[in-house]
This record gives structure tokens, sequence and C-alpha cells, in this order.
């Protein structure tokens, strides 16, 4: 991969439910693999989108291994480790590096809003601390209007003086393209990920890494075109193109809540409702909202 | 107990820490036991002022266990159980029964935030659903601050109605007395109960049923005497020199971070240390900080 890493399209991979609300562990590692067959540089699994924080400790694990076992390759796996507790933080992350997994994505503990800079800083340190392995890599997670603690500039600067060479980049999803310029102006070699579809394409232009975004699932040749081409003059005319079909898929999955659209549309993409099945408090659409969807 | 249940002064209590960052356990039993010999009804352990979502679900497991090896009537605990995943909040569900714990208190799945309310009915229902005990009495927790999921009146409204006696009673920690007034006049025989110190006199005297709160860690026999004597107008100077004091104390507590002031408030009512780590993201009050409040 080139530097700085990660670097791509990484697809904020959706988790396909059973009847039960039990992921479709088949069904997930064949959207894996059709994901990077349609140019995905990686699978970024249990996510936002992924719905990882409705699953258990357990169910997160079997998800990542069943991925592992199915045969997508380690270094195109970007996990979500980061949930509420420090322990479990460090449990699911210290399984990942077992299967020869070595970046995940973490948020910060979620359930305390508003702490200080120096207590999201401590215990991103107390987590890499217990984990005690230099083969760990960190993506970030900056996504305040969920998990309500933002990744500051000072905090990340703190750890990677304090950690050098184990955060080696962030997914910024709070959609503010100007605080994805700062990062990339102020923390250089550190790769600055988009968390939402459209800004991969300026992002490239402003020297950021790539993306980890949701609408990927069903547009990932046309992002995968626009990062290898973002910076190419003579193919404008087509990356503008492919970016117009993002915006476009993107716009049309926010009419309703995006997931349960983006799930509709993937449930009609694949031929498979297992799709369609969210859970609480994510709910499916209704039908006449899924009606409306794919008719539009 | 009397009708509504359940009733009167329970404990939010804290939680002490080893130097290792992980819960006291015989300290925590001795606090549980000393807050109850003085005044309280019981200890809701594992909530917000315990820590419990920087716990793993084994250290949930292990305090309740503690409290109920060490001697505390499983009657008189209300452990908080909610977590983020469905499967983790019934797991939990599971074991305090199995304890012979009957009453919990729980927290709605608070990654995704402003669910619908239909949603967070299906969230409830199915956590119900697969406990599957006509032992269970949930209280529901309203703390949208932290949360960022509301308990709202049509919630509790749908889930009295689709499970008769399971949702016996609420926590609302969300400071606006005029809720806890329509929750006490719309739902009769629902147990509500103040989330702050100072609004558990007002509550008793609109029909409330008593209060789970912070402050309790070190002015329980106040409140207890406020529970007892609220309504009983030839008590009403002791009842508004108890107040003062709860009062009086809270702001004390509110100078600096809350938790961490208590903590050190504790700390220095019990002469143990312990009481005043706590676990990142929440850090301890700085030296100066914590000289402050001391002599204040």
């Amino acid at each position: 991969m080139s530097s700085p890493h990660p670097a791509g399209v990484y697809s904020a991979a959706l988790t396909p439910l059973k009847e039960d609300l039990s992921p479709d562990l088949p069904v997930f590692v064949e959207h894996a693999k059709r994901l990077i067959a349609q140019g995905c540089d990686g699978i970024a699994l249990l996510g936002t989108t992924g719905e990882a924080n409705s699953f258990s400790t357990d169910e997160r694990k079997a998800i990542l291994e069943a991925a592992v076992q199915g045969g997508v390759e380690t270094k195109r796996l970007l996990p979500g480790t980061g949930v509420v507790a420090i322990p479990e933080t460090v449990a699911l992350t210290k399984h990942a590096l077992s299967l020869g997994v070595n970046t995940v994505v973490m948020l910060p503990p979620f359930y305390y809003k508003a702490p200080s800079e120096e207590g999201v800083i401590a215990a991103y340190s107390e987590i890499v601390e217990r984990i005690g392995s230099s083969d760990l890599r960190v993506i970030l997670y900056h996504i305040p209007q969920m998990s309500a603690v933002p990744i500051t500039a000072p905090i990340i600067e703190a750890l990677l003086k304090r950690y050098p060479g184990t955060f080696t980049g962030i997914k910024d999803s709070a959609g503010d393209f100007a605080n994805m310029q700062m990062l990339v102006k102020t923390f250089p070699g550190f790769a600055v990920l988009a968390g939402a579809d459209p800004l991969l394409l300026p992002l490239m232009r402003e020297g950021g890494a790539g993306c980890i975004t949701a609408t990927s699932n069903l547009v990932a040749a046309d992002l995968a075109f626009i990062y290898r081409n973002a910076n190419d003059p003579s193919k404008a005319a087509e990356v503008d193109a492919a970016q117009a079909r993002v915006v476009a898929k993107r716009t049309l999955a926010s009419r309703f809540a995006q997931m349960a659209s983006l799930k509709v549309l993937l449930a009609k993409e694949t031929g498979h409702q297992g799709w369609t099945r969210l859970r609480p408090p994510l709910l499916p659409l209704t039908q006449d909202e899924a009606a409306q969807l794919l008719a539009a």
C-alpha cells in the first residue's frame, strides 16, 4: 500500500441480519468480497453503518472471524473495535491482532458526554498500554454527531507524540470539510479519511488519504475511480460523472433513514431480503417508504 | 415495600477503584452496607454515577455478585443493566435475575442518536421478549443529557400496555421537574424517581416514589429523613434543614466535575484513597482542585 496508510476507498460495510436479528455471516462475507471486486481497497467493517454497537462482543468477533476465514486479506480489513468500556475495546482489538488484522478504527469511550481532551487522551493511552503491541495501528474515529466525543487536534497531537507510529489516521465523519483540510495540513503523513462519500473527491485534491463511507456499499466502483483519478486532469470529465452518480445515490439514500435506505437498495441489488433488517433501536423502512425509495 | 415499587431513597452508588482501575469489591460492599445503615432503602449500583458503562460485562457481573454475596438484600439492589447492545443488556439482566435481583434500571441502547420512539419501544420489547421472565421489573432510565435517547410518555405508555407489570417506574435524571409532575399525573401507580437530590422533596409532595441520586453517597440520612417526612407538616422545619444540607452538599460537589468531586469527598469521609480514582475518559480532580474542594 502507498503511504500514508491506510489509503484508499474503504467501505463502511452494512451487516445483513437473519430473521432472529443475528448477523448473517456468509452473506456478509460475500458482500465484502463483492465490494473488493468492485474496487474497494478494503472493508471498514463494524462501524456505525455496520451497526457494530448493536452487536455483542461475541457477535463482533464472529463477524471479523468470518471475514478472515472467508478469505478477505487481513490487510484489507479495518474493523471497528472502540466501545464504551476500555476493557472491551482492549479485548476486541487484541482479538483483531490475534487474527493478523493490525489496523482498527477506534471510537473513544462514548457514554460520558463532553469529557475533557485530557480524558480522551487518557482513555486512548490506557487502551494502547493495555494492548501493548507494536503491531497495533489505530485510525481515530471522529463522529461527534453520534459519539458526542470529538477527536480534536490537541488530542491527535498528544497521541502522535506519545505513541509514534501507532495512530496512523482518522476517519472524519463530522462532514465539516474545513476540519479535514486542517487535519491534512497540520499532521503530514497522518491519513485523513473522509467519512462522507461526496467529500472523497475534494479531499483527494487536498492531500487526503481516501474514505470510509456508507454509500460505498452501492457505488464502490465509482468511488474507486474517483480515488485513483482525482488528480488526473485528463480524467476530469469521467471523475465528475462518477462524482455525480455518487452524490445522486447518496441523496437518494438520505430521503428516509440512511442505513435502512441503503439496506433496501442493497436488498434490491442483490436480491437478498436479509439486507432489509436492522436491529433496534434502528428500524427498517416501512413498506410505503421502501416502495417510494425503489420507485425514485 | 409500599406501592408503587420501587419506593424510597436509592443511592446511585459510586464505585471505588484499585490502582489498576479495577473495581474494589470489598470497599464497594462496605459502602453499600453503610448507605443502607444510614437510611437508604437500597442501592442503585452500576449507574452513571457508578461508572457502569466504563466497566466490562464481567466487571459489572462481579460488582453485583459481590453485593449479593456480601449480604446486601437482593430486594434492595437496583443494578443498571442497560447497555448499547441488546444481547448484552439481556445477558446482564438475566444474570441479575439469576441472583434473585429482579428490579433493574435500564438505559435504552444509546449509540444511535435520536432514534424514533418506535425504535426505542422495539428495543425494550426485544429485550423483554429475549429475557422472557415474569419476575422481571424494569425501571426506565431517562437521562437524555447523557444517553441522548429520551424516554418519552408515548414510549412509557406503549411499554405499560404491551408488558403489564414489567415496567414499574422511571428514573428521571433530566432535571426538568415539570416532566416528573407530568409523569406522576399521567401514569398512576408508576414509580417516578427523581434523579437529582434537590428534587426529592418537591417530588414527594407531588406523589413521586423517591429518588435515585448521586449526592446520596454523602447525605443518605438527610435524604431518608426527607423521604419519610416530606408530607408531615409537624416536621417541616427539620425537613427544610435536611433539604438545605442536601442542596449545600450538592452545590459543593458541583463546583468541579461532579463524580470526581463526590469521590474526593467520600475519600475524605471514609479515609480510603481508592475512592478518588476514576476510569478514563473521566479523570480525578487535580490536587489543586481537590484541595480547594476540601477547604470549602
